[in-house]
């Protein structure tokens, strides 16, 4: 703790996953000057199809 | 925002997820009040192996 | 199960709470036909403060 | 209600999830007082790509 | 991580907490086999206003 | 979405706060590249008697 949950789009390239868990752990350091080995952050990949923004589904609105 | 997580059973009918974004939906815009654009719906497909009611596994507890 | 977690502002009406639970319940039966006492629905009432949307506060972006 | 979300690794024994979920409740059990038909687990499975601890993927501090 | 957060009715006692977090964190060591400083467990209290229970706030059940 | 919560401490500072959205969303707003406005972040601010790490609450942790 702190942990962090991201749910977004699946992200396939692994270098973009490394990343962007190094700068969301970087920015909660600085919030709560916790040592580093706590902070936890876990990316959670959803299919469009099971994501609604505004009513509707991603895949739906993909198809537009 | 305001955003919803459904953590249920996977559900095979994409019509299916469709409605349940849309009525969801429905629902809090009428109790926020807030642009439909806003508002995000996630929809978790557990497993039954890995959800437990009442101490139990779905999985064993769909055997008897 | 199935459980549903809403993340938004503060409903001060509780008949607002009482109908929102009510037509995502609604919803939720319709789409995993599981017996209605099943159905868990949690509100989260979170402070202008601490959501952000577009990388910016909501306290900060309601000022402007 | 009340509800549980694990959020770990994945694992691959199912009896392992099946002791997991039942001393999980049991110990929400004594907790709470609520009959144990009420209590939900929810065990979630992240590859080591989509954690990191510390500012790193798991996937890479496996490696070192 | 593991991490679990637990979402329940408001707990008065300390102790309560304390028995609980530690009951919870024994499984999960059991299950991951993981050092055991790197479990977090979180409690949620929500309040009976802010939780439905088959389409139902818990403030109304209890009324009854 | 994405959507990112964030569990932590409290933070007094609102600043602080205001610095970890902005900062948080530019991560991801690399990661994902849709549009700023879509990412929303929650942080969730939550007691030490609330929280376990190592099967110990913090309040005791913090008195030892």
């Amino acid at each position: 703790m702190p942990n962090v949950i991201i749910d977004g789009p699946p992200i396939k390239d692994l270098e973009v996953k490394r990343i962007l868990v190094k700068e969301v752990t970087d920015a909660m350091e600085k919030a709560y000057k916790i040592p580093r080995q706590a902070y936890v952050v876990v990316i959670k990949e959803n299919l469009p199809e099971n994501v609604g923004v505004g009513g509707e589904l991603i895949i739906d609105r993909e198809k537009k």
